[in-house]
């Protein structure tokens, strides 16, 4: 679809760890659930970068479910990486755990696919970007199921 | 469902404005996704907690599109409240709009469907809240909407 | 006093509200006096710039009672809007609500008149503003009074 | 007025020096005047619970007027001490500097006075202050300056 | 030393990726030193924590030197893990790096060794901790220095 | 060294108080030791700037030491002065208090001496720095020892 080398989801994989504040949390000392988004956002939007090699903006989230309470002062840990790309778009997967630092006990709490659109910064359009290509029997998952999820935001983007 | 007074969704609505700030947005000016995430979730767990009279968690994120750009200076504007309300579970429709405040053109960039679960504080279990009773023809649709949103909801926690 | 078509307050109303988070409160649970008057600013620069087309700077507070803590987990409500403009100069008046979001119930915290200067980008001096075009009975109350407050700021700034 | 031991507004001195980041300033690159309202508020809190020996609630501002612009990158340097004190309020004066800290050039950009009430953290209610000692010229004018600004106080408030 | 199970570096391996915005940095747009500390501190306060299962305090920073600005809009990019364990001591030893994002370039610009003290959240007195077991001979090089180190510390704190 | 004239470090001295607040501690109440650092680099980066005449990046820190726990409500006090300087090279020493602001008690908790490179903004080079002129015997002690810290400071970067 585009003459730029294919690059695998590896290259773009970010591992980010956050102590959760109280500034993060509402009064009953739950995280927010704005505040997971937001690194959600933040992990994902460093992947789509390193991926497109250019500055990437946020055009998706898919549906999030919130499986579990994250409190004060426990971890909130991201992991994310890109798993499809379009012309101009970047499929990129964030999965989020808490974890209680002091009995290392870890839930998974949320996952997440998003999309960005990389912008070539001269001209302020849409840039292209490299293909992925998956190495891994889980990346290679990844990458098929996109399709579907593709045609599931075209088709909610046609509704609106 | 339950003995509580139906509430319409007058009494939930919240008008939010948020001046983009530098630290808002990504280096190339635009406002990141995740902040646009964090004050919809603000605005809808204002909305939650009005109409349950009790604390609430966020429990999903429907999908969410970010159709425009938003720019540092810019006002982010938000207007939520609640659509469908469950045993114990709330549902809140958030719509955001970006202003250039010096011309006051205005664009609307994003609407997300958002869950909440109301907590009991005394004993930290899911709390029952009080069935919607929508008023405008506007309520109503929305209203009627939930059912279907909630039933997609439950299959995609189905296929996880 | 300009040539620029009058504006109603009407087009220059600001409604914000903020959730209260620990970081914005004292020891002992009670919002710092410092962050209400910053929603304050930040809720009246909106209104001023929508009223001016231009930048504007904060130029005066006129004095602010604190009537009623606000406390961590409470809504803190802001309504601002335009009530008078002289040549470079504009008067917002803002109006602060707490609310205990669980039970609806609402004080009348803080009022407060604050002047803005609109600013010529290019040029970085004053720039003319629109006169103010009062629509309510109380928007015309608030513009009537606004010269014998202006009076009194003159009268102020002489002194020191 | 109370039996606790005069003291001087030296030992409720503060000094506090904010460099201006990004986020504290408008577009324009000018500091937001809530933000310098924010940093008043601080000091005059501390030097306010120094005198009291107690925590201490924000009451009022008076009028305060923005002299001259701060700008990121510049130094807002801050000044405050307890001028006066009733049965359980205390009057702190803050004086408000912009330094451009390459050049060492200063403007003094606002002064503010700001009322306090001491509160016993056992009992929520107000608590008793020590009487204040003026030692120097300069505070033995603020000093006598008081009661006339508390008379406009409370003059204000009976309007209100 | 302790009859507590020596604990593999494996389990309090921190990977922290934070993105530089416009309140990190300086107005010249290098990331402030401070902010860097900073999040040394939360990774090297999540390894000590995962390692001691009991809450943790900063003791100590040797020294630490600046090799390469970081700039705004680049990743900082954090790996912690504990060195070496004393009766309720523990060594973090934290690499930093900075990352051009878009080109994929690394610079390393920091290394710090820190130290905490576990604290016994019941009588908030310190807390004995586990051995370290290193197991790579990265990880036994690194906990053989850090007797060394210690007495470095013994040795500066004596002269002060 | 250089033909600046000689500046003494009372023209470089920063204040800084600052309230600890519930984002700046760990979830036992204690302030975190990122955070007392960052501060240090604030003032410390102020003092540097202010002997420069131009702006300053932080080059290193010393080894520091938390000799007590910060709480929640109490202020970080900080002082800051350049103690000597090199041709392009500045030293700046910092001193740390703790405040119980209700009954006055203080306690030393830090030292910390740190290193800045003072950038013509111009080429973005090392730019020539003032020679330091000690005006008291604390002054004279710091800038004595100067040479011999420095000597220390290149020693650790060839072992690295």
């Amino acid at each position: 679809m585009n003459e730029l080398s294919p690059k695998p989801p590896r290259l773009s994989t970010v591992d980010m760890t956050e102590l959760v504040l109280p500034n993060d949390a509402n009064p009953i000392g739950n995280m927010l659930g704005g505040r997971v988004l937001h690194f959600i956002d933040m992990a994902a939007a460093i992947s789509a970068i390193r991926h497109a090699g250019n500055p990437c903006v946020t055009a998706s989230f898919d549906s999030v479910d919130f499986h579990h309470p994250i409190h004060i002062g426990e971890a909130c840990i991201l992991k994310s990486k890109v798993t499809w790309a379009g012309h101009t778009s970047i499929e990129v997967f964030v999965e989020v755990y808490a974890e209680n630092i002091r009995t290392g006990q870890r839930r998974h709490t949320t996952t997440a696919f998003t999309t960005f659109v990389a912008i070539d910064p001269a001209t302020g359009k849409p840039a292209p970007v490299p293909p992925v290509a998956p190495e891994t029997d889980d990346e290679r998952r990844l990458f098929e199921g996109a399709l579907q999820r593709r045609a599931e935001r075209m088709a909610r983007r046609g509704e609106h």
